[in-house]
């Protein structure tokens, strides 16, 4: 099957032109003329994800790989370490990251990973009405997505209304008209400036509340794929993070 | 005493000029020639420990409150809501941001918080000789700065070279010749080029590894202020998380 | 009354999405939901009138405040010496700048004070048909604006046709289809191209031909203010200009 | 003579590199290897100053003619306008403007001129300790400079300290360390913004104020045009401002 | 006859406005009010042919004699040195460049000059399908345009798809669809980059391809001419390159 | 043999920091600690010569692969269509471009290939006296680089001084101190330019008067290389330009 041909069924699901302007969203590696016999699926590279995956296939990644241009080619970095296997295996890479956050991914996460019931939503931001103890909703999204160890400034006792942004939405916050912002790597300053303004905050992870990036694709594309007798695998590449209290590992 | 003798006595201490050009440190509030009765020293700035200060005094924090220019002061964000507060009791904010960095603070949080023998330093990262299992080495830092929980990415089984930087350091990645660093703040993307690059992370945080300005401040002004009949009060905002485990706060 | 009900109410009457880019005009000091018990209005803010000014009231002036981003608020210029006091007193500040020139100010001079019978207007510049002698024109229009002394450059015995900018409007020369111009704060390089170009210019001064900002917007919202209990106080921060012949101050 | 010869000449006494960046001094019409035959001096040029030139001649004025790079001659500005007559008559055109306000013109005003006792000068201001009445002062500098009618902010009732820039100089007022300000084209906000810092200012106008550059470079050239046979005629381009009170002409 | 009316004229046949940013079309030397005698057409100036033009005439080129805005008038670059001649002789100047590449002048050549059946035409690239021999198109092209000599890039035997852009169209080989391109001014790396991209290229030189302006211009302009009683008088700039083989001349 | 190695004995024969700032001279592709076994020298690359080239090889070329930074690698352009090849046979590529110009090239082609015998030469551009018959000493220079046919522009019958620039040097146009200029890919408006100068051109061709660059640094690698047991071969990526006269091949 051509890499165009996917490339133009991914782009009707989720048109390339919605990403923001410094995004790099596309087709990154390979060219369009490509014959695929694989598609594989994840949220990001890395070294041991590359090894597993066979030669002349294709590889569909929510985060680009290449964010600042390349003007030189070190292997001594994430992007052009990665992009040397990706060539040399004849792999080719499309990204789709801020399009599919605004059409699907972020939606996706806020209804079927933690079941909330959307009132609104933005490009990035969803919204849903929760009115519950703060300890108790925080237990519950930690337990939706799998966090042993959860993050939190907590403004308020009660949560009245959520904002979510999946990945790191904290540059949103002018924009979120909410109680209690849910989003990933919340640095200090963030915390700063959202507790002086009142919003409590849930560090979901960046890794942890996109991972869902490749169910979520996988059902997209399977029946399309079928009829082109190709199968999409998902894989994953691992979060980099391990976790532990007093030596004691927890995630 | 006039708030321009202190502010000169910190100028030969940690020269504001040193300052990067994105900063904003030196007197951000209030007149040279206003009268000083109290000096306050904090990390940064709340709404809590604004309001136990006394009026008309001097508050030194390592943060600048303002680092975006402000068109409007609508008492809504960081910035303009405790900028309200410093006016209307007449409390003058000088930061010592890069400066102190550079001249003491890294340095300082090296030898003294963690207790590394440093054989280098540059502008910002300190470099120390360790040799030791990476979770042994780990567990020792987080008991250092008090840290119950740790995130860390870690690449190798033993660390040789670390490299250190207090706050939020992980733009410096390029220049840091070492297989474990030590900072605040690291995001998931930071993770993944680390991990691609074969060097360790141990996320020090941004508050805690920062904090320590206060004492360190404290300790260089302590004989000046005595013969100007003044004390430094050291104070603390808050940090701003929290964190739990399936419910249960640690920290 | 609450401070954004007003706001809504001068949006209507003149959106502050009109404004020019480099304007800022809109709420530069004060907080939607602050309660407001007074209302006052002057072109500008001076200590004088501050001081004058009850608290927890509202300004509105046609000058914002702050041009230039605040990056230090150190008492020692016009915008952070001003702030302080309007923090201090807690009084919230709107301004109506290029907004309000462009819907009615730059009209309302051209009709209602100089009595001009307008042909046409666009963004900023009313042109009236005159022809009249140079020298009695303009001693009308001074006559008019109550200037003692005037200041001009005369291209042609007799005024055709006269386009009109309050405030300093120099920079839309390339624009001025006409052969006299009135506007304010007419630099020597300014009158060296217009008489090159042939058209005469008289300068109506910046603060004299825009002080009846207050009277306009008294009227504008004597209704409004009535049904909501209040009244618009109109004051007027002074002039800083004084003039003076061989010694003798003739304004 | 040629060209050349006058330029290295003048370049000596006051070297263009000394310009600013935004300045446009040095040569603009003409070339270096004309032959010149007459040599004048005047402040600024205009139609009428140039009609009564003599072809293939020089003229030195202090302003460029040309600031903003022409991208089109349409002979409807003041540049486009005087460069066409310049042309057509072979006359060439050197400015000296930032540069000798460096090196002579701003202390030649001060001290020949207002009789001021300079205590020192940085690159554009000058400084002299005063201490008299502001009235008295502002009447005495108003007849040094022939000014009928004087414009000024006055905030203090004695002067004891001034600094002067000829010309349009308020962009400087963050520099000026002293209670009164000498310069001139005062702008309203310039005036606010002076008075809120307290400090008192008298417009000596752009034109009253530099057109002594003529007889300073005339002095100044001389010795050198007599030993090469040349004289420089000292012509002024007129003030393009008048000045009435209740329609009599005072200047 | 006014200028601005054969301006006027010429803004109907191929709107000014069409121009590209970077692009300086227009009346780019003399007045609108100027009475014109007349009308010479020629793709650009030299010395020699406005020495040869009438003063008080207009000529109309191709290209903008201006294109770097002009600080200096120095009579010695290119622009500079036949302004002099332009202003000396009254001769007003209108170039029509990128307007008219995209309204008339690609279109002309490749179908009147080069005999293509056009399929298609963007805005500056016109496609014809070819099916023939490589060398024996390029020989026709060659011969159409009076070549004597070719410089070429062979990518393959046949050329079935051609694009062409008169001047140097370089720049544009991103958007060219197509096995062949004609265009002038062909730098030695973008042959490289043709070459890669199997792109063959046939250099149709930028004087030799664009000098046909002057009669498309004739043409379209002479009924309107002759109605105003003027005639518009075609004129060459001369080529400045001249050809040799082996110190023999063949251009 | 390491990369590094080779890497920083090239960087002591030209140092990479004087390159220009919008070059991209250095290690383009391939990781300093690579073991290289043979190294290549060519003034560029084509796909030919890199399917000639062994794998695990150092290839040194004079123009850099890559000037626009990537932000895709689709395998259809010049860049990254070579950059595919190099990544698959793990050819690393070093890149000496502006700092070998200015340290030798230039001055290189000018003695041993020209011929000229020098009087000065500033940063790229060689000076010769010459006083010769233009038409004597361009087919001289054409003979030495063997170009059968020739571009110039011709100012004068005679060249007195001369200057040359390798490459494309015409943007140094405004530095060139000669009455004749030898550099390649002249463009149409260059010559204009030049014309109007009275400055003389001959062409000497972009590939054709670099390619001595793979001579030039064959010889001063060559001892170095010895003592390290391997050897420079020199090849040569083709001259993607053909040139013919009227259908028949000249070059």
């Amino acid at each position: 099957m051509k890499l165009k041909e996917i490339y133009h069924f991914l782009n009707e699901l989720s048109p390339f032109e919605l990403q923001e302007k410094w995004d790099n969203s596309g087709l990154l590696v390979g060219n369009f003329e490509d014959e695929i016999e694989k598609v594989y699926i994840s949220i990001d590279l890395d070294e041991e994800i590359l090894e597993s995956m066979d030669e002349n296939s294709l590889v569909i990644t929510h985060h680009p790989l290449i964010f600042s241009p390349l003007r030189r080619v070190n292997y001594d970095t994430y992007s052009s370490k990665l992009l040397k296997i990706l060539i040399q295996k004849n792999i080719a890479l499309i990204s789709m990251h801020t399009n599919i956050d605004k059409t699907h991914l972020n939606r996706f996460v806020a209804k079927e990973i933690l079941g909330l019931d959307l009132i609104e939503s933005d490009e990035y931001i969803c919204y849903a009405n929760v009115d519950e103890e703060f300890d108790s909703f925080a237990t519950k999204i930690a337990r939706s997505l799998g966090l042993e160890y959860l993050k939190y400034v907590k403004c308020n006792q009660r949560v009245k209304k959520v904002a979510l942004v999946t990945g790191a939405g904290m540059s949103l916050i002018d924009e979120v008209n909410a109680d209690c912002f849910l989003t990933g790597d919340i640095k200090y300053h963030d915390a700063m400036e959202a507790k002086a303004r009142g919003i409590s905050l849930i560090d979901i992870r960046h890794y942890e509340s996109e991972k869902h990036f490749s169910p979520l694709l996988e059902g997209l594309l399977e029946e399309y794929l079928k009829k082109n007798k190709l199968k999409a695998i998902i894989t994953a590449s691992k979060n980099p993070f391990k976790f532990c209290i007093q030596g004691e590992t927890v995630e």
